[in-house]
């Protein structure tokens, strides 16, 4: 992506100072700019100008705490091109300084030789959080909470909780929901900052918490993590283990991220097009490609069911080649009203507003408003068809319009939950699949009606 | 959508306690679920059961902040439905309890009378507060932000602002950003309870607070407001008015709500489905038919041309009727790498990776990349070609291959651009739109390629 005129000025300004060694200047530019934008400018620097030494020096003239902080922004592939000049002990001090669930993301990102030398060089404590938090497979709770929350042991007063989230407060993702841990490490409760500090300060924080925690396993899936928070509108969800421990927390914006992402997948998904690694503008072409092609290969393969189902029919074309000119009026009609349909389907499981329970429900409303459309559909058409080839033509080509548009949006309604009852994901039921079902499916039902009305004619 | 099954049964419980008049058990289960869960219940007996006075006996066992809570939580219909029973007072004392920005949602949702009657009761400060809160058009900032917010007056000590959040604390929708107001009313900046927490307490807030405060202006759009707070990763955004003060914020879970909205309605507009304005399985029928059947009978019509096409080229077909068999196939293949094209523009508008300034660049991407594509599919469908009509067919069909997908592919990516051009939403390139452009001119590469090399033969 390119830059916005804002931003494109400040970046030139930048570039343009760190030329001059105008340290001055460029260290009052960085302090004005937020890191979500000098992320987008270094990005920019890295991707168009292709310049690493200008975007290391850009990185290297942010205080510390700031550079983590950048660096966190950044996508993958660029952290790892900014990283890999870094001496272990620079990455080390920067990997410090970064939220511990960027830190695991940058870490998992680097190569053997790399971890280890990182490793070695951290203290125990450290080295075994990073560990744990590394671990977790891609697309889990696990793999996008932070371990920097704030915990309070059972048994602590009001204000000697509140001395806690002072002391914790420079290095807690937040500080703003605090988490009671009993002596197991199981979570005991939970607190609001809010709660906190309207409370009495001799009052024990066992008396006043919440006990019934909201909370999540370890190894959810990430869209049920966002799900929830959006659900209980929560600021951030406590992730436990399967022994019930709190072993990190997963706060708003990072799900909220997660929201974004999933549903641009789902989006992608929805056209047959695999899960990018990037934004379109940035994915290499090759696995752009790669994404594209797969289904759109194996449907050229499918669509040859409809071919088959012309050439079955190839003596009623013959005798009626005027049939042709509504061929692909019918079964693209089909395929609009089923893609729509399966479209509704999809979505509305996957925000929650669809059970797998309410499928017969479903089924009636959606018999009911595609009969509906295909008769509209049907009065359409007819017209043209009487002019085009008479009263039988237009009745066939009425009939047709009516079976192929109820039929495309049965099958389009139905497949999501076909195929999540089959353990995939509903969201395979694709435009570009359901539209090729009902290609074939449509010759067949057009010309076997053809077939059967004007063969008396 | 019908409950999952816990739900279900707690569903179940409710009715039954309410029915026996246990009041105690009633007040116990309650007491146990969550406002967003027992609105989900009170939907389900609305909905389902239609039976409002079983909906109105359990929220009016709600204590009243609980019973405003959950309110909020239901969709509009719903809280006009429950709220219709209400005599004036009632409802006035839990609109009290209502967050604001709710507070107007519902109000506006009243008809007329009721919102006269209303206001009479109300005090003169609230009645103007939620007249302007009320008034902002749907779908901008001003339209999902909250008053409630905690506003620190400029010249104000650290210890003094501390004891302003401690007193606003029942009442802000988050006590957790704090807004810095100068003597006229204009943002001067902002501090979190975080940083004011570890300041030191004689110090003065004006000192110590972030001038340079991410604002969005009150009649900006409200997915802009979303991208900006999942940019910056914000708790909650401010909303200055044309004269820069500030007239409300949009909180973290309203962001994404929206976010979650407007990814629903890109969904259906890619498809072709107006928005709607409830989920799929609760919006009525007859709405879901009108918001499906004005692009698919505008389409039934769009599709004549590639009947027109068919009708053109008669001749060719009743010479080569072998030549239908790959129609399907031909323009189904263009239309699916179209419709991935375009979907892949419009999501990347929509999440800010697409940016106008980038069409040339994504233009020579696409080249490349839907070139490979329509080489690779060709190869597929060649040697189907030379069985079913020997070399001269197979050429025709993979070259009209090669041009179709290159041609729906550029067709696909560049209409969104088109569309954004002419002050349209990208979003209106949706698949059956571009899979029903391509079809025409499928059919028109496909039999003049076909007339040109097979009249040779």
């Amino acid at each position: 992506m390119s830059l916005n005129e804002t931003l494109q000025e400040q970046k030139e300004a930048l570039v343009a100072a760190q030329a001059e060694e105008d340290r001055e200047r460029l260290d009052e530019m960085l302090s004005e700019l937020r890191s979500a934008d000098i992320a987008e400018i270094l990005e920019e620097v890295l991707e168009e100008d292709d310049d690493l030494p200008v975007a290391m020096g850009l990185l290297e003239a942010l205080p510390l705490e700031r550079r983590a902080n950048v660096l966190g922004y950044l996508p993958g592939e660029e952290q790892v091109e900014i990283t890999s000049t870094m001496s272990d002990e620079t990455l080390l001090s920067v990997l410090e300084e970064m939220g511990s669930d960027e830190r695991a993301d940058l870490f998992n990102l680097l190569d053997e030789d790399r971890r280890e030398g990182l490793l070695r060089r951290m203290a125990r404590q450290e080295r075994e959080d990073l560990k744990r938090l590394a671990s977790y497979e891609e697309g889990t709770a696990g793999a996008i909470m932070t371990s920097d929350y704030v915990a309070i042991p059972t048994g602590m007063t009001v204000s000697q909780a509140m001395m806690r989230v002072r002391q914790t407060a420079p290095d807690a993702e937040t500080v703003y929901q605090l988490y009671i841990i009993d002596p197991d490490g199981k979570l005991a409760g939970t607190l609001s900052l809010r709660q906190l500090m309207v409370a009495r300060p001799g009052a024990q924080v066992d008396d006043i918490m919440i006990k019934d925690v909201i909370s999540i396993p370890v190894d959810e899936a990430q869209e049920e993590v966002a799900r929830v928070v959006a659900r209980y509108d929560l600021l951030a969800l406590p992730v436990l283990d399967a022994d019930e421990r709190l072993v990190g927390i997963v706060t708003h914006d990072d799900a909220m991220d997660v929201a974004e992402s999933e549903a641009t997948e789902d989006f992608h998904k929805g056209m047959s097009i695999g899960a990018l690694e990037d934004g379109v503008s940035r994915v290499p072409l090759w696995s752009l490609y790669r994404k594209r092609v797969t289904w759109l290969v194996l449907l050229v393969f499918a669509n040859l069911f409809s071919g088959a189902g012309i050439a079955y029919f190839e003596d009623t074309i013959a005798a009626q080649v005027a049939l042709v000119f509504f061929l692909p009026l019918l079964i693209g009609s089909g395929g609009n009203a089923g893609a729509q349909a399966a479209t509704l389907m999809v979505r509305g499981m996957a925000t929650g507003d669809v059970g797998v329970k309410d499928w017969s429900t479903l089924l009636g409303r959606e018999l009911l408003v595609a009969g509906s459309l295909g008769l509209t559909m049907a009065l359409a058409v007819a017209p043209i068809g009487v002019m085009r080839g008479g009263e039988a033509v237009a009745m066939v080509v009425a009939m047709s319009m009516v079976t192929i548009v109820l039929f495309g949006s049965l099958l389009g309604m139905c497949l999501p939950f076909v195929l999540n009852r089959l353990g995939w994901d509903p969201a395979t039921a694709s435009a570009p699949l359901v539209t090729t079902l009902i290609d074939a499916s449509g010759v067949v039902i057009y010309f076997s009606i053809a077939t059967a009305i004007l063969s008396g004619v």
